[in-house]
């Protein structure tokens, strides 16, 4: 196969090469990264500055592209401009930390698999259920099995998969789950400091989720040990809600 | 009503500067917004710099906070510090240009809305459908007869409407049409050029959208000449591909 490899903790990023080690052999492997972290970018483009490439070596050999953008950009560009054939997969990740729940939403590994399925290309992103001490061969190993079977599952148009990994050896692991996306309130916080210069400033300092993930969530099963499978689309059009106010015609 | 204003074109933009001056003489409102430009930031959020907040006055009199950061930033900090009191409503906008089909996720207009209805409050996100010229008024007026129509729509939890309003006066608009949101992908285009130091560089230059839209969608009803409303959320699940997988238990 050809593959694509993006992510968005950067493209010097060790789960990066988890997967890139993982695949190499085998595969046709591409990567084109941002060249710094991007987290919690979401589904960002750049559209008022230029994007620079730049050609990455690792070990003498040559590695990939680093793009100055987000991962949106970067699979963009790596499919209409760097690649000289068209990927059969993408896979963003591994992520450092999971993406579920509300977190999809800001999460750049997500938007990077959900660009290229935008752009009819079977992807999948993949994140680690830890932010220490991250041992990223079993996720690896994981995808690895699961590459060849994404394609045959033929997914509708527009449709990913966002797979959450426990941090654990694979023989730990209770399971596969396939899930739904939760979607229980962040504890919003924010921290006000006082600078050297006596101004003030603030920190997003989310503590954790209100509430606990219901059963058949993305959450509940990393809860559980397993891995979770989530379909993710880029439709956000709410429909019971179109439906609803369809036959009340509102009040124009 | 207590209204919070955000947009993703910075504090100083004149479609937001519609919304207040329509609103301000009847109801209690806010505005606090990205301090500069942050179109295309889609649902990013900064959690690796401080936000800095500045008072911003206009006219002599204080107009409201600038956030250095995105409009999901924006509306967080809001509710969780600024406001003394949670707003019955949160307006995002007018953006200039329409936020509808697949540019709905790259939009920092609409991840303002969909980050209020996170936070359980009733949400729109504005668009006006042209880049050059624009008359807000129109829009602001029918924005202003909508508003309380908006909290007895009973959205469900999460939900908010993304509206999109064609910049003609308002007895030249053909009526109002829910929608959902269209899928026809973007043309997508990199121009690659060479800078006064002979390095490349690429400007994403995306020209339009493949193919036509399909009745019913956002995109359609603009085209019709119609303000289109369509509710929106934030949970990503393809559920048809959940069952579907669920089915075939995949592969696993």
């Amino acid at each position: 196969m050809v593959i694509l490899l993006t992510n968005d903790d950067g493209i010097f990023a060790a789960g990066l090469y988890a997967l890139y080690h993982q695949f190499e052999a085998e595969h046709k492997v591409y990567v084109v990264a941002p060249e710094s972290e991007q987290s919690a970018v979401g589904h960002a483009l750049t559209l008022s500055n230029p994007l620079r490439v730049k050609e990455v070596y690792r070990n003498g050999n040559f590695y990939g592209w680093a793009v100055s953008g987000t991962p949106a950009d970067a699979v963009k560009i790596a499919v209409n401009e760097l690649l000289p054939t068209r990927p059969d997969l993408v896979i963003s990740g591994i992520n450092l930390g999971p993406n579920v729940g509300i977190n999809v939403l800001y999460s750049g590994t997500v938007s990077a698999a959900t660009e290229a399925a935008i752009l009819g290309i079977p992807a999948v992103a993949v994140s680690l259920d830890t932010y220490t001490n991250p041992d990223y061969k079993p996720a690896a190993e994981f995808i690895y099995k699961l590459a060849p079977k994404v394609s045959k599952l033929n997914l509708p148009p527009g449709v990913c998969l966002n797979i959450n990994i426990p941090a654990l050896p694979l023989e730990q692991i209770k399971g596969v789950a396939l899930t739904r996306q939760a979607t229980v309130p962040l504890k919003d916080k924010f921290e006000k400091r006082v600078d050297p210069r006596q101004r003030v400033y603030y920190w997003e300092a989310e503590d954790g989720f209100q509430g606990q993930p219901e059963p058949g969530t993305d959450m509940y099963a990393l809860k559980e040990g397993k891995i979770s499978i989530t379909p993710i689309h880029h439709d956000l059009t709410h429909y019971p809600t179109l439906e609803m106010l369809a036959e009340k015609y509102i009040l124009f």
